[in-house]
Formats: C-alpha cells, sequence, structure tokens
C-alpha cells in the first residue's frame, strides 16, 4: 500500500508530503501535470498539482527509486506552498487517488521491515527529530550510525564463542568421560561479556538525564531572590534559544540549556507559590522539589541558622549541593565558616544585577558530572533498549552462576541463549512482533 | 550574498533550510560531505552536514541551478532532520560558511527583482501561504499565474492607446489651426478603462471579506443559547478543521469556514461576558459587534417584544440579519407574524441537540452573497493595489472631467501618464523605491 503524510510541522513557507510504496509515481502522475512513472531516480519535477475542478499548487516533487530511498520503497517528496489549505487539498486527493494517510512512524517502520535500519536505528531516527542540544543530538546520530547495533553486534559475536566454548566442552566431556574441564576460559569471557553490558545499562541513568535534562532545585528563603534567579538564568539561554528557534514554546519555560547539557528546573512554579505563605525554607513542597533534584542550589543573602543549616544537610545528603549568596551588591558576605559543613566553597552573586550568573552557570555544569561525550560513546537512552540490557545481564549472570556451581553446558547454553534472544531484540535481529513494533513506532510524529 | 534560512516550520519530521546566491555550491560543498560544484541541476544528492568537530545531520540536499530556480540564482535545499538543535546547528555553519540569514520573503524579493515574477505575483506568494481556505486560495493562485498582472496589461495598453489619440488630436490641432476633433473616441475609451479599473477596485471590499473572515455577530438574550450555538458551529467545522489541520492554534478560535469562505464571530467574547449582566439585548457591546457584523444572527427562543424587534430593526439596517428560534426541542414555536417587519422566514433549530444547523450554515453562506469564484476571476485583497487603483481611477476620472470641459490634450496627457505610472507600481514594472519594496517583503515569512 502507498502512503502519504505531510513531514513537516505547519505553518511554514514550504510544506513537504511525502509519499512512499509501489504505486508512487502512478498515484502522483494522475495529480501532477508530468508523468513521472520514468523519472529517473533523486530527481527534481517543477509542475502543478490538480484536482479534476482545482489547481491546487506549484510545487516540486523529488523522485526516489527502490530500493536506494529512506524506505527503500519507490517514493516522492512533494514541495508545497506550506499552506493549510494547499497541503490539506494535496493530502486528501493523493489519498483519493489510492494513498492511505501513513501513521506515526510508518516510512521508518518500512525502512526498518526492508532491512534499510535496524529497530535501534529506527528508535535514533525519533531521538535525534527530538533533540535539542548537543548531547541528545550526538547520541542519537551515534546510534542512527549504527555504533550501539555495533556494539551489540560484538557482544553477540562473544556470546556465540562462549556457546561454541561449551559445546565443546559437551562433546569433551561425552567421549572422554571426564570431570569437567578447566572452566577459567569460560568464566573470563562470561564475565567480561557482563561487565559490558553492565556497562551499556549503567550509561542509561546518565541517558536519561540527558535527554530529560538533569533536575535542578532552587530553594531559599521568601524574597531570597529566587524568581528572579531562574528568569535570569531562562533569560540568559533563551536569547540564545529564541534566536534560533524561531518561536518560544511554553514547554523550554523552565529548560535551561548550559554547554550543551539541558537542566530541567523542577516543581519551581511550587516553590515560587510559597513565597507568601512561609517564612522558611522547611517546607513539604520544598522538599519534594530536593527529593526528585539532582542538584540543588541553595540561595541566601544572609547568615542561615543552625537549624536551616541542618535541615539542608539532611535533605541534600545525596545531590550536588550549591549554596549561593545573593544581593551581593547590597549584602554584607556571608561568613564561610558558618556554612563548613556544607561547602567550603560560596559563590556570590546578584541575580538582578547579573553579577556572578556565569560562575554559576560553570558550577551547575560541573555539577551535573556528564563525562564528555565523543561521536563513539554509547549511551543508552531508550527503556526497551534498557530492559533487554538488564535481562540479557541477569542471563549472564545465571550463565557465571551456573559456572561457579559447575552446572552442565547443556543447562547453562539455555541462559546463553536466552542473553543472545534478548540482545537481539534491541536491534529487532529476532522476529519483533507486531504489538512491539506498534509500541515502537506510535510515539514518533506522522511523516517520518 | 548568499542567504540561506529555515523555510519550514519548526517542531516537524522535516525541515528544509534554503540557500540562494551566486556562492550555494561552493558554500555548500564545504559543510557537505559530497562535491556539489559540478551538480547537474534538479538533482538530489545524500550525504552529510558536517562542521570541523560535529557530524550534524544525514541529509538530502535538492541542487538548483541559475537561472531555473524559484530566486533565478544557483540554489539548494537541504532536507533536514527537523530537530530544532540539528537545524539551528546547520545554519550557523552555513552562516560561519559565508551565508547571510535571510530576511522575511527575501528569496521572492530575490525572484522578482531577477524578473522570475512581477510584484504582485510576488505578493500572492505570501497570500498564498496564508490561505486558509478556497476561496482566499484561489484568488491567491490567480494572481501568482498573472492573471491580475495580464488585466493589468490590458488596462495600459487602453491607455496608451489614449494617449497616442491624444497626441494624434495634438499634432492635428497644432497643423491644422482647428477646433478640437470629435472627442467621442476619446471619452468612450477612457470611460471604459475606468469602468474596468473601479470594477476591480470595488472586488477589494469582497476580497477583504474573503481574507479577513466575513464579521458575523451572534446576539440575543441571555441564555438564549448563544454560546452553545457558537460552539455547535465551531465544533462541527473544527471537527474538519483539526483533522486535516494537526494542531488547533488559538487564533482560530472564532473562525469558521463554511463552503470554502471563512466566517469570523466577532466580539463574541464581549457577548457571552455580558449574560450574566443585563437581561436584554439593549446593551452597547452588543451594537458594538452588530455595527462590525455584516451578517447578524438574532437568536431568539420567545416572542420578541415590539420593543426588542424594533431595536434590532434600527441596528441592523443595512444588515444581513438571519433570525433564529432557538431549542425548538423544548419551546413553543415563534409568530412569524410578529418578526413580519423583519423578515418572512424564521429559522428553527436546536443548538444543543444540533437540529437545523445545516439550514443555518446554509443561510449563513447564503447570506454572504460572495459569487462564485471561478480560476479567472479577479479580485483584489492587497491595499496597496487597492490604493493603487483608486488612485488611477482618480487620474482617469480627470482624464474624462477634462475631455468633458474640452481641456487641451497636453493637459490630460499628465493625468493619463500618472495613471499608468499608478497602474505600474503594482507589478513593479516602475523603478520601485527600496522603501516600498521592503514593506512589501517585511510582511513574508522567513524562508520564503
Amino acid at each position: 500500500m502507498t502512503i502519504c503524510a505531510l513531514a513537516t510541522a505547519p505553518g511554514g513557507a514550504i510544506g513537504i508530503i511525502r509519499v512512499s510504496g509501489p504505486q508512487t509515481l502512478e498515484i502522483l502522475s494522475r495529480v501532477f501535470t508530468k508523468d513521472l512513472s520514468k523519472a529517473q531516480p533523486n530527481t527534481i519535477h517543477y509542475g502543478h498539482i490538480k484536482s479534476a475542478t482545482e489547481l491546487i499548487d506549484e510545487v516540486l516533487v523529488s523522485v526516489f527509486r527502490a530500493p536506494h530511498s529512506y524506505t527503500g520503497e519507490d517514493s516522492a517528496e512533494i514541495s508545497c506552498h506550506g499552506s493549510r489549505y494547499i497541503l490539506s487539498k494535496v493530502i486528501a486527493l493523493l489519498i483519493a487517488n489510492g494513498c492511505r494517510q501513513a501513521g506515526p512512524g510508518e516510512f521508518t517502520q518500512r525502512a526498518y521491515l526492508n532491512g534499510k535500519m535496524d529497530l535501534s536505528q529506527a528508535e535514533a531516527v525519533a531521538d535525534l527529530i527530538a533533540s535539542t542540544n548537543q548531547a541528545t543530538h550526538q547520541i542519537a546520530m551515534s546510534q542512527l550510525r549504527g555504533h550501539f547495533s555495533s556494539k551489540l553486534a560484538q557482544l553477540r559475536e562473544q556470546l556465540l564463542k562462549l556457546t561454541s566454548l561449551l559445546e565443546l566442552e559437551l562433546d569433551f566431556s561425552d567421549h572422554e568421560d571426564l570431570e569437567f574441564a578447566d572452566r577459567s576460559e569460560l568464566m573470563t569471557l562470561a564475565k567480561e561479556i557482563d561487565n559490558r553490558v553492565t556497562h551499556l545499562a549503567k550509561s542509561f541513568e546518565a541517558g536519561q538525564a540527558l535527554k530529560q535534562g538533569i533536575p535542578v532545585a532552587i530553594v531559599g528563603k521568601t524574597n531570597v531572590g529566587k524568581s528572579t534567579l531562574l528568569n535570569r538564568l531562562l533569560k540568559d539561554d533563551r536569547a540564545i534559544v529564541s534566536d534560533v528557534h524561531g518561536t518560544t514554546r511554553d514547554t523550554i519555560e523552565d529548560i535551561i540549556d548550559i554547554k550543551g547539557i539541558t537542566f530541567r528546573f523542577i516543581d519551581t512554579a511550587g516553590i515560587r507559590q510559597t513565597q507568601d505563605e512561609v517564612e522558611q525554607i522547611g517546607i513539604t513542597r520544598t522538599y519534594a522539589a530536593i527529593e526528585k533534584a539532582r542538584i540543588v542550589l541553595w540561595l541566601i543573602d544572609a547568615q542561615p541558622t543552625s537549624e536551616e543549616i541542618q535541615e539542608i544537610q539532611e535533605h541534600c545528603n545525596s545531590k550536588s549541593l550549591i549554596i549561593i549568596q545573593n544581593k551581593i551588591d547590597k549584602t554584607e558576605e556571608v561568613q564561610i565558616s558558618h556554612l563548613s559543613p556544607l561547602t567550603s566553597h560560596l559563590l556570590k552573586i546578584s541575580a538582578k544585577k547579573s553579577i556572578g550568573i556565569e560562575e554559576l552557570e560553570q558550577a551547575i555544569y560541573e555539577a551535573a558530572d556528564i563525562p564528555t561525550l565523543t561521536e563513539n560513546d554509547i549511551i543508552v537512552t531508550n527503556a526497551r533498549h534498557y530492559d533487554a540490557l538488564v535481562r540479557a545481564h541477569d542471563s549472564i549472570q545465571r550463565v557465571i552462576d551456573g559456572l561457579q556451581i559447575q552446572l552442565s553446558g547443556d543447562l547453562l547454553s539455555e541462559d546463553l541463549r536466552q542473553a543472545l534472544d534478548t540482545l537481539a531484540e534491541i536491534t529487532g535481529g529476532q522476529i519483533t512482533p507486531n504489538e512491539v513494533l506498534g509500541n515502537i513506532f506510535k510515539n514518533f510524529c506522522v511523516g517520518k
């Protein structure tokens, strides 16, 4: 079946409608002023899209031929004027002539089914489109280019080697009727595989933080300048963001990019609300914010009481705590010695006058403690992959335990087979149930 | 100078970056994995966009060669993954390599300056992109295809003919020293030209209504069901609109398309607010809404008093009035005889139960009294064109007056020259001052 969908967001100067499937050029030739059935691959054609009664648009049609297209099928992209009316008319016309409206991610799903990419690469496409900063972009690009897939292929090689070693041992024990052979080589290999799988699984936490933004809470007494600081951080960032992005969306309200890493200011609305209500930081909502944060900015403008210091100490135990003296242009310097249970360093800023903000951003960036990523680093950001890695680790762990208690090879090989199958789920090397595919592609945008 | 800009709205699966200017292929070759300097026109190239330090995206680059491109210059379109991060990175990279960020409409302005289209066609591009219904789409498409331009060319021919007839008369009078010749042919021609110009100018009112939506007011007593009716009309329409448009924007809140014509419900928020305040329709805000409306829907659910009828009669004098009895499923039928000063026809609906809504929409459509447009109809929608037409009419009117009072030909030819120049402003046939160009293109979207 030939599918079509709008591939660009509505509202621009240009709108692109994608068509893919065996009938692409036949259907297009019916609605386009030129016959495209013999069009050369990778060529662009100028003409009009027209229905029986109406000239709909002047367009450019790009023609791609199977298998050298994104989906691996014959396909085309129609570049229209970006009017909602035109785009909806063209799509309606294509549907009237035999296309079906594509579902979310259906073009990429076809690319996967036609062997143009594996499943983890297909998922990287969605991640790439959703990437908003350097880190998430680089992770998605690395995954799209198959670095994760080849890491998994290496693991598969090692697991197969372990399997053949076990089979050798089985043959050996069958024929010679001996005790178990020396299993140290098997154990070494199994542990090496497990280390690698565990390393990948562990990267998921960092991956999630990078993908969703590292949670930061700003806490402090009323009128200490929490909102001013947040606005200052947002504004400094927004200036760059809005220049580049063109439009500002509500959802990026409290998201800040510092040196390619996204920080998410959690529940700050809640904290801001409480300014009118309570005169101390020891309130439930602030604690909840601290609880969710990885980094806590504690804003003070005077010597905190020892109770306050104790409260912060209790709640920020496992967090990166940055203590900041605000209003440095107006208030007396806080004595660092009072804060010694918490920190040996105090940042001094004026949120209002934009003093010390760059140093603060640097401190936030360092507190995130994200290793610098290179193109070849593999960070797992997908929960489905993480789940498969954890299950593969369990299987391999059972192999290791089995080796230790001298289980027989045929019992161990079952766990090895499971580890192989589980890792294969990630790239879709095994036959992937439709339900799983449906879950993977339902979160794509339509048109990709 | 080579310019670049994002040509699609941010947020889709695909983002298109346009590049145009003499250095297009040179600059692209620096950031793309393939050398495009010898690329054939109208071909598509797969590769990567990369900076010195970072692989930014897998892209398709479409190559166009001067003069066979939109702008008439060498140009290219880069089809990227629609991530904001990627799109901003690619644009930054192009700028770092010698491009300049394009201003609003700059690609189309170059198309105009390079003789690919005249000024009224360039303006039609913006109208086409903004078109939201069949009527505005058809008007813009007709203008883009040059129908308005050729109508103006015809007028120009006639004005030139008039000029040469006047010159002939001048020669004649010079040499023969006679009285003025018979001027009836000149008068006929001048009047014909003026009729055509006036006809075009008059189409502006309809054009504005089509472009901005025909203003409709819903009035009626509290609790008569005004909001319910509006929501019913919006909802019936929205179901279609949101299916097609993907997203619903706030600005289309009170805009309804009926059979390709846009209706704009004016100031209804104001009317809705007053429901709690006053118990009769005779309130200032309602009158203000009626004042701005072209069509008034008067909603009743019981016999109106004669005072109410009189009030409506006074205020709806010049409007299309549709009287509607709501809650037809629950209330007694209103006697039409009481309404006879206003109408001979009463629509019966239930906004809540969706009874009679289709008939109401038909009545609204008919009340708009918009002639069915064909592709060749010329409707002026642009205030700049209207202004020029009105000034041309003034000049021609002066010619007609002059002919009547037997002014000499050399005095008349000055007005004729002015009419010619004024009409030429529309297509930009005369040298167009930069300031005027700036005003025309500043309202375009960037990337077009």
